[in-house]
């Protein structure tokens, strides 16, 4: 059985007692979150619950064509009012570099891909944050108003440290 | 007091008791789930726990070059041999068009912006799943070994729908 084979399974079980019904579209805390795939990092740790946030994650927790679109529809359409972005301890991305990352895979399928473009491998974890934030702060679609503010998830203390603009 | 503000109070509530430390960057399930940025999305709903699986998400649940990104990231670093794709029902960019978004934002904002060049709005949601799951069949660094199944998240009864490959 696969693992989605399992989900299936697990979500007839969730569906009988289907206790999200009430919720809407809009986030009810008026907050977007940006933030990493990573295995480790849940709202639980922020004090959030289902139906209050927009949450957009990728690999790094990075600032790409794609996460300003969903963060301008987030936005513009659905009335956040706040950006978080959170960086990780520990990320996948931090342990290697775009060449070592794009010679693993080539080697591993024994092909070169145009797309992705970048991986946005990354050393120094302050600097990405800040980077993130000015990427969105010079953005034409995020207007002033918009509180955007950068932070480091640590995964050993479940703490949060704010990475100010630079 | 901003959002943020309170999620810093509720984070260092939360880390006095911090229980995820143990958890690892490898997804214990071996599964990446891409998913919409929508507020009544919860790994809850599919049986799931923090450290099973990378959650992707944007607005819609779309494969872009920086979903692929993040997929090629996690099935070549970190293991993952499933992926399942996951639209909802009543999804923000099933209301709209691209031109009507692009319009009510540039009016909004009394500016043009090149990126993002798309918002991937959809009218059918079957077609929209399909076309996402033959992104990730044929590119070259997703191997035929890897299982892509696609689905539609019912918001009203919390239950998932397959959509098979055309």
């Amino acid at each position: 059985m696969s693992v989605i084979d399992e989900i299936l399974v697990a979500n007839e079980v969730y569906a009988r007692t289907h206790e999200l019904r009430a919720l809407t579209p809009r986030p009810a805390r008026k907050i977007a979150i940006l933030t990493c795939m990573d295995t480790r990092l849940s709202i639980r740790t922020l004090g959030l619950k289902t139906g209050d946030a927009h949450i957009i994650r990728n690999a790094g927790g990075i600032v790409t064509e794609d996460t300003l679109r969903s963060l301008v529809v987030s936005h513009h359409l659905l009335g956040t009012e706040e950006i978080m972005v959170i960086n990780h301890t520990d990320c996948g991305l931090m342990h290697t570099s775009e060449a070592d990352l794009r010679t693993r895979i080539q080697n591993r399928t024994g092909t070169a891909a145009v797309s992705p473009a970048f991986f946005y491998a990354f050393q120094n974890i302050d600097e990405n944050v800040r980077h993130q934030l000015q990427k969105l702060r010079t953005h034409p679609w995020i207007p002033e108003s918009v509180v955007v503010r950068g932070f480091v998830y640590d995964v050993l203390t479940g703490k949060l440290r704010e990475v100010k603009h630079s």
